[in-house]
């Protein structure tokens, strides 16, 4: 569960340290005590689950026994708490960035009730067409799993709500892309006309037949997603099953994509996907589904 | 507001004519005596609005008074009243398909309670890649529209929930194609991360800015989506223009892809953008930004 460590940041000379992933939907947080876990505690206060900015004594709850066990803890908190809705909004670093430049953006502050607090900034990368994509708190867990696996170069995905694939050369993230796959799905299959049915079974036949779908047609995503309808019409895959023909739909497109914008580089690193398990046997089986028709 | 009419499927001999457009969320209707519309009504029975397919009663109760006046009466309908939904499942007809093919699919009965009864099929259309693409509606509103402009050949653009490009031929339906334009609109809309905000307004420049992203950016929709949200974040967009951002990025892959499909045939003949004037505006936008920019 720990996605930042003292260590990642250079505190670990300072004590008593609580490391919060501090997300839009979830509060996780772990006391370390040189440099080791000792407790750790995960709840549902998000940042989008706070009424009216009280950060500082939702996390003073949260963390009051640590606090009283040990004085002088200092807090380093990574994720949304540092966006525009957070508590505060702290600048983007821009790609290339690893250790240094991460550490160099810290926004550092006294809380009057809470002692030192550092806040991890995100990263933003420009792509050549002027567009900027932007993460907040997967740096953190993409330093992380650098250092534990001892490589520098990676192509890391990170499946999710917003899907991000990432870069890495020598230790530092240049650059990133999200896809809004997790979030489309949502909100997509909530359309009895598009695809409501039972939850998405990534070993199903339908859940292939969106992976095929999304990489023989001819065509881009609002007219696949009307295919999903009509595959239904003719009878090749019950009402049931739509929503695994949108979840092997949206995943392929996703993987495509990425395949596309990552080029020569997409062969020559292991993907490293990390989240949810059920969601990485998603991915693994559309992989999977690629490898077996590029053979 | 007439969408068919006694001429369109050779109804014309049969005296006193009801002709229903019986969508999924509205129910219109015309009393045609010797081919002109005499009477007109519309009312929120689609078919989706109907429980326990009581559609003879609902059908009945809604042309009472027209019937009472003309005995023998006729009824042709069109729409999803002859979809899997409906009253009867009427088999699609394959394209090319025109007056002559849709006239032998028609499904005539008798219903007890209201005559003679004909339901106009709807049209499959089978794509090189083996996936089917379906109309059931808008197969009457083509064939109204060639006959209204003395065309035989056109490409006719539907713009909707299901937005539908059709290619004509001598006056026949050759090929179509959907893209579930609107429909994504609304759900992806309902996000606060995606977008969220004011009603669209096609004159804005967060259209413009989504009519460049669908076009200029080297990714597909699912990034793009993103880069909504991330043009808010940097302050080039409003987050209130959300959804027009949202609005000019889906209209315009529909377009980029309808002209990518259309291949040589799209500068051939002027397109007839046909629907509700508020998206047909949007469309006309889209359209222009197009033009200028091939300039």
């Amino acid at each position: 569960m720990i996605l930042i460590s003292p260590f990642t940041f250079g505190e670990e000379k300072s004590g008593p340290l609580i490391a919060v992933d501090w997300g839009s939907t979830n509060l996780r947080a772990c006391l370390l005590i040189n440099a080791a876990v000792v407790e750790q505690i995960e709840t549902g206060d998000g940042i989008k689950n706070i009424p009216n900015g009280n950060f500082e004594s939702v996390l003073g709850e949260h963390t009051a026994d640590w606090r009283n066990k040990h004085s002088d803890c200092r807090f380093l908190l990574s994720g949304m708490i540092g966006s525009r809705e957070g508590w505060v909004e702290v600048p983007y670093v821009q790609t290339p960035a690893g250790l240094s430049e991460i550490r160099a953006g810290l926004h550092r502050f006294e809380s009057p009730e809470l002692g030192h607090i550092a806040i991890v900034p995100g990263i933003s990368h420009e792509n050549p067409d002027g567009t900027i994509d932007v993460m907040r708190g997967e740096e953190s867990q993409v330093l992380e799993l650098l250092a534990d696996t001892g490589r520098g170069n990676a192509i890391i995905c990170l499946p999710g709500t917003h899907s991000k694939w990432i870069e890495c050369r020598d230790g530092r993230i240049v650059r990133f892309r999200t896809w809004v796959t997790g979030e489309a799905f949502e909100l997509l299959s909530s359309s009895p006309l598009l695809a409501k049915g039972d939850a998405p079974d990534c070993h199903s036949k339908a859940f292939g037949r969106g992976i095929e779908l999304a990489r023989k047609s001819e065509s881009g995503l609002l007219h696949q997603l009307f295919l999903g309808r009509t595959e239904m019409l003719m009878g090749r895959v019950p009402a049931a099953d739509l929503p695994s023909l949108l979840s092997g739909l949206l995943i392929s497109t996703e993987l495509c994509e990425a395949e596309i914008w990552l080029g020569e580089n997409a062969s020559r690193e292991a993907f490293l996907p990390v989240g949810p398990s059920q969601l990485i046997d998603c991915y693994q089986v559309v992989i999977q589904h690629f490898k077996q028709k590029a053979d």
